[in-house]
């Protein structure tokens, strides 16, 4: 059995085809042509994404003695954006084409000068892509072929429009029309979406939409410390949408205008070792990565440089996801100090310090915050689950096989019952009977439906962990058992309906 | 034992005080003064919210082969929003005071001539509240002292501003200013909040946070059809955020301007019995509500007259439920025909036919959807648990006891795991082991701190609906038995480990 398994090989073509035939991702507004940078979960998306957040959720919130929740709302004060930083500096520098209207992100544009036996006679552009200085290469030749100029072109030198001089830009083509003159220095763009609250549209009426979670849990510091009977060190937990204005959304759903976070800052006193903590969490955050099914050989870690930082941060690593496009940002965990409650405290006058009884102290608690996408996750999951080897067709001939080796915490599908034929009906009544009683718990499924391979098939497709075939052996042969077929291995063996009860309840919580 | 149960005699006051005392409800954004119509819910909001959604999913989705779930983006192509007619319809009447630059919603502001002796001398108005005619009566009399007019004031007969002649708009005076001449005629608002998708700030970017779930089942209908193996009847589900700008936002979370839908298209065939469809709906939805705890005698329905309903609706039913501030809407149940499939077909040129292979037929399908707030529902569940009675305290005297008679179904925390005494390691271990087996299919708590009589008090405040108690004779007799005990009848009984878990599997799911 040959076996092509997970993301490094698994293309975006694939998997985005796969997720549309089988109703996990659908464009958002397809009738219409779509929205950029916006999705829907179809019906299997919708339980794989549920399953993702409820597992996060009692694994961070339920079972921790330590960490609470919250559900903040998505358009705060807009002062809480002030406070943040986010209004001043929440940026992307945008380039605007001032003859085509065209607008781009400078760190996405490149640009080269064409150098000609050691002398710049003109300027390239190419937008970032996968060979960006082979584009530009290629426009610089056309250039000195076009304008015939004579002598030895130089290699490019590429550099993204953020690096060019001021004198430079004048003569830079624009990617709309090819021709220089049009593009304008890069300016600030604010990535947060503004509306408007209330009956009037003024500038005392705008409100945003929230770019991240996080900024809810520290407002609502003081609310829980004195309802929640709270004591450091302690976390307040929160799962929501959040949206970004990008100007390039890409890659799917790993970088869209809205997605959903599952955030945590977990407070500590100011004298803790937050190294240690900052550490605890990695570990954490790592394992229950590989806990939903995450391979470990597709995890790893990016420690963010101490020039790059933010002058509060005490130090930021990311987990880092092997995806089919790259090795990607999935869940940062920053240490961010106490700045953000500090930043409240004076933005809003209202005192954000913590008395520590053991300690008899009174200080604003540092925070170590675990930020990631559920959307980053469920595109993880399903490039890692992703997998085509061969399985025995009808007539035992080797045939494809799609199969997604979802873990049984988070699969849409626990286990699908499946009478052996339709039209036996002491067969069909014992295989409702068991689906009535699993779909108490479960997310069960009874397919009657075609050959009992092809019915295999399609739930490897959608990633059902265990099939449950309710044959003649079931209501010939004492003991009421039923054959359990393996998604992975395929392997068969026979099981009663206590055990199946049992084996789900060890693998699926 | 006297009890103060439920709603009609619960006031606001209390609930708002509880909400907040407890960690359910905030304000949003309160250390920068709140935000109006926005809420955060805290550690146990969370948690019944959470399970107030799960339930409806259980029993909407998961248990049910004709229902799929969904989850659209909150932003969609704007055409969606022209298509479903919310763009030119979904508006509430403005009049802008031009001196003060307020703005009053016109079926909230009220008017009424002063009439002295059968003549009209003058106008009065006022803002809607629980006494409007009275405040109109008492500006009446004040308008009449003042001018020092004679004669025989006839009663006030109130109007709101929408009924208001065009003539009488210049002569009603602003409820800002207190004089007549500043008031505009109603022009409609749309409550649908507006923001820019992309770089460009022009109407090609306008876009809409969605006022309701609903349309994202009517755009992805043909993905779900297409990709899932649905057929005739059958539903797509989705629990989500929506917004309303609202221009007086009320009544605690009733009417927020942020707030969370459970909405579920049921797709039935053209010819089908839709009357008999809909009222199966109605009782679904009813017997759902009291599974969750609502009480029977709190709910009422009214069925919207035929000569109110949109020209394509069939029929509308709401189920009303009593609250502390008036019977009001809590589950719409609407027969909307075929109107949004059509005219999405129309304004996206793709045809939402559905091909129904039992009859041959080729039709848009009709639909009933039952639309409904969590919010709504919280509020309600809240209102309805609600009891004050009286519990001895520790001395035997009878005090007030303030207690939440949640459903087990929902309860923020199922089960209260307390050791006896703090300092006896034998209690405190079997506590622990007991807690940690529990926690991790079930939400749990352990509390050692202070007499065992304010510790079920702390529970019953919050909702648990079991208190086990590790003392003595867990220890010391036979068997392995806690206390249990029961919050509502507060009685006490002993139960063994196995006998709590069968308990919970019972009245948890």
């Amino acid at each position: 059995m040959s076996e092509k398994p997970a993301s490094a090989e698994t293309t975006m073509d694939n998997l985005v085809a796969l997720a549309k035939r089988r109703g996990f991702v659908f464009q958002s507004s397809e009738i219409y042509g779509g929205l950029n940078g916006f999705f829907d979960y179809g019906p299997l998306g919708v339980e794989l994404k549920k399953n993702i957040r409820d597992c996060w959720w009692n694994d961070m919130v339920r079972r921790r003695d330590d960490v609470v929740g919250l559900e903040s709302s998505i358009i705060m004060h807009p002062k809480v954006w002030e406070a943040s930083g986010h209004v001043a500096g929440f940026t992307d520098p945008l380039i605007d084409c001032k003859v085509s209207k065209q607008r781009f992100r400078a760190d996405q544009l490149f640009f080269a000068p064409v150098v000609v036996d050691d002398k710049t006679v003109g300027y390239v552009s190419a937008l970032e892509s996968e060979n960006t200085t082979g584009e530009l290469q290629a426009a610089a030749e056309n250039f000195k072929r076009k304008k015939a100029i004579q002598g030895q072109l130089a290699p490019v030198v590429a550099k993204d429009m953020t690096e060019a001089k001021p004198e430079e830009i004048a003569l830079i083509p624009s990617p709309a029309t090819g021709e220089p003159g049009s593009l304008t220095p890069p300016r600030a763009f604010n990535m947060m979406f503004e509306t408007y609250v209330g009956p009037m549209r003024d500038s005392s009426a705008v409100a945003y939409l929230r770019p991240e979670t996080a900024q809810g849990m520290f407002v609502d510091f003081k609310n829980v410390v004195d309802t929640g009977r709270v004591k450091l060190p302690f976390g307040i937990a929160q799962i929501g949408k959040s949206f970004r204005n990008e100007i390039t959304p890409r890659n799917f759903i790993f970088r869209s205008r809205e997605f959903e976070q599952m955030e945590m800052e977990y407070f500590i006193h100011e004298d803790a070792d937050w190294a240690k903590c900052h550490q605890e969490w990695i570990d954490w955050c790592r394992n229950w990565l590989i806990s939903i099914g995450l391979p470990e050989s597709h995890l790893s870690f990016f420690s963010h440089p101490k020039e790059k930082l933010a002058f509060y941060s005490k130090g930021t690593v990311d987990i880092m996801f092997k995806y089919p496009f790259g090795v990607q940002e999935l869940w940062g965990i920053a240490a961010r100090g106490n700045y953000d409650l500090n930043q409240h405290a004076q933005a809003s006058g209202k005192s954000q310090e913590y008395f520590d009884e053991p300690s008899k102290k009174r200080f604003v608690p540092h925070v170590i915050e675990p930020a990631v996408g559920v959307d980053r996750i469920f595109l993880a999951v399903l490039c890692a689950a992703y997998t085509e080897d061969e399985a025995p067709d009808e007539k035992g001939k080797m045939e494809k096989r799609i199969v997604l080796k979802l873990s049984p915490r988070i699969a849409p599908v626990k286990v699908a019952v499946l009478p052996l034929l339709k039209n036996k009906e002491q067969l069909t009544q014992r295989a409702k009977a068991l689906y009535a009683k699993l779909k108490r718990k479960y997310a069960a499924f009874y397919d009657d439906g075609g050959a009992i391979g092809r019915r295999y098939r399609r739930q490897d497709e959608i990633g059902t962990p265990w099939c449950v075939t309710i044959d003649f052996d079931t209501i010939e042969k004492p003991g009421d058992t039923f054959t359990l077929r393996e998604r992975d291995s395929m392997k068969q063996s026979r099981i009663t309906e206590a055990e199946l009860f049992a084996l789900l309840d060890e693998k699926v919580y």
